[in-house]
């Protein structure tokens, strides 16, 4: 996953470091149209699909607008995956899910492509580092471990009484806008009981699936990350209601 | 295929949980850029590309406005090919070609991720199904067989006199315009003989190939999927024209 | 590589024909996201990147408005490489970096699907002849040598006095203008002591990477490539200066 967008060479040549190094590498876009720098889309993104994929799976993960500064390459071992990634918060949501994280940073030149450049440390660390991962080195060799990271900052839902606040994290291709509420939060409080307020713009419509509502209608729903969403079908709920990530999300829970 | 984007976690997500059950499958993209939602476009896509592939492809494709609801899931498989896709129409251009195709309604939940979420049954249904059936499972073991599928409404070109009257299927990135004709139905009936009509716009250059017409010329030509399209050398005949799919198209054979 | 863009059928029938032929091929995407008919970015994203992939890759490089004409197809052989291309140019880049390139004109209809068609040789020629190629086959097998090829100008920057005079060549995702002026020309000039004119904006900071400048400042460096870049920390280069491929570009030295 990068934000190198696809219609230069950046990809292609992470890729072909990565196959010149390990010809048997299978390799898997998440994807590489992540806004430019949004670190937390990225974080967001990963840790959508992370769990769906093979054990053993490395992650190269490259969103870096610090590339060249100081800023660390972690290289991250969990109970089933590995990631690689700038020290940037890049891994924030991962690691909030993961327990025992064992954490390093990259470090060992002899893994790196000969005089690597200071502005493409994906091609030259990060790419060769993940190549060599893959062909079955021990974390030990690229790197001490370390105990700190960079963390996002991540809001929690919160429940006041008979309300539930929260914020958009995401907003998906179609429009909809995935909150950072878990369905669990609101599950089994009675689809008839429930409104949602986005600013001042109320969504008063709670539905299991999309094809439930209407043409056009705004709805809320709990999504495939078990988040409640809020939709409109076959429309952009998000030009709808003209809210971005970041923005809050209340939900009342009428008794 | 789908129409999810490639900005997101959904198509990796796809791709994840087929890796996971069979790390040997071979994952090629149609395009994940179809039009949200638009079925007779993917339809034509998938059916513009199909033949090329190997024997035992499987093609999974998912544009699935009615995800969640009763619509069904199809598995159809052909003499060459299998296919999974909701039943919702997408198939309809495939299944024109195919003679005897055996299909049936996907339902075995034993093949399918554990609770399935009703907003993402391409991941958590659909995706699963084709990596088992990548590894040798056979069809019979999804569900059972049916004989009815919903099919788009096909329009055929009609010959009256010396006119030949079709409607354009698909506009491609170039902006060409691929009708619905035939190239049989006009080869043969010489150059100089033929003229085009998009709503009231004439375009009257019959050509071979793209480059034997002048920079920015309309022509029209029997293209690569031996159907007439209307182009522009090196431009966009669609917005030369301001016209898009499903316009009617008529084309006149002089003598 | 091509300019197919990813929305249609057309990059999928290439892949699809190639795993026909040779199931086993490894296939990587550089970018199907060219402008529409632009040989000089293709062939300019095709040098950035090709020395990174493993020995006796098989670049396949359709970007082609004279399909179909009399242009010919060629196959080079380096001592790393193959390059299948359209005679438009396209390899241009490569080949003043390659010594002793053997070129061939692909012209044996044997390794062509049945019929070609004269709008889409990418599928119909040019990709089945990668696949046979990857199969194994000799180069010889395919056609003739040749020694002429058509060659894009390609500007070298120069040096007067105290300035070197270069242009822009290529602008990337973020807006980073990438010009023709290696950094050894620069390198070692001190950074103080440097200027860099694009029209009549001068752009006075010199930085070693991204990162080091500040937030939306305009400044040039040393890109990855090995070539002077200009570019805006988190921002566009481009569209704060206004400017584009083929501009000029002076870097003063002053003492």
């Amino acid at each position: 996953m990068t934000d190198f967008g696809e219609d230069d060479f950046f990809v292609a040549s992470l890729k072909a470091v990565i196959l010149n190094i390990n010809p048997r590498a299978r390799i898997v876009d998440i994807s590489h149209q992540v806004q430019s720098f949004d670190i937390r889309s990225a974080a967001f993104i990963l840790s959508s699909c992370y769990k769906f994929f093979p054990a053993k799976t490395i992650f190269l993960t490259v969103v870096d607008p610090g590339v060249g500064s100081l800023r660390r390459i972690l290289l991250v071992e969990t109970e089933n995956y590995f990631f690689i990634a700038p020290d940037n918060g890049l891994l924030s949501f991962v690691l909030e899910r993961e327990d025992f994280p064992k954490i390093r940073e990259v470090k060992n030149p002899r893994f790196f492509l000969p005089q690597p450049s200071r502005t493409f440390e994906g091609r030259d660390k990060m790419a060769p580092v993940a190549a060599w991962l893959s062909k079955g080195l021990a974390c030990s060799e690229f790197g001490p471990q370390t105990s700190d990271y960079l963390k996002l900052e991540i809001q929690k839902p919160q429940r006041r009484k008979d309300e539930i606040i929260g914020s958009i994290l995401y907003i998906d291709k179609f429009g909809n806008m995935i909150t950072n509420i878990p369905g669990e939060m609101v599950f089994g409080q009675g689809k008839g009981h429930l409104s949602l307020l986005v600013g001042r713009k109320e969504v008063s419509s709670f539905q299991e699936t999309f094809s439930s509502a209407k043409k056009g209608e705004l709805f809320f729903l709990i999504g495939s990350l078990d988040l409640v969403e809020i939709a409109a079908r076959e429309a952009s709920a998000s030009t709808k209601l003209k809210a971005g990530t970041g923005d809050e999300v209340r939900i009342r829970i009428r008794r």
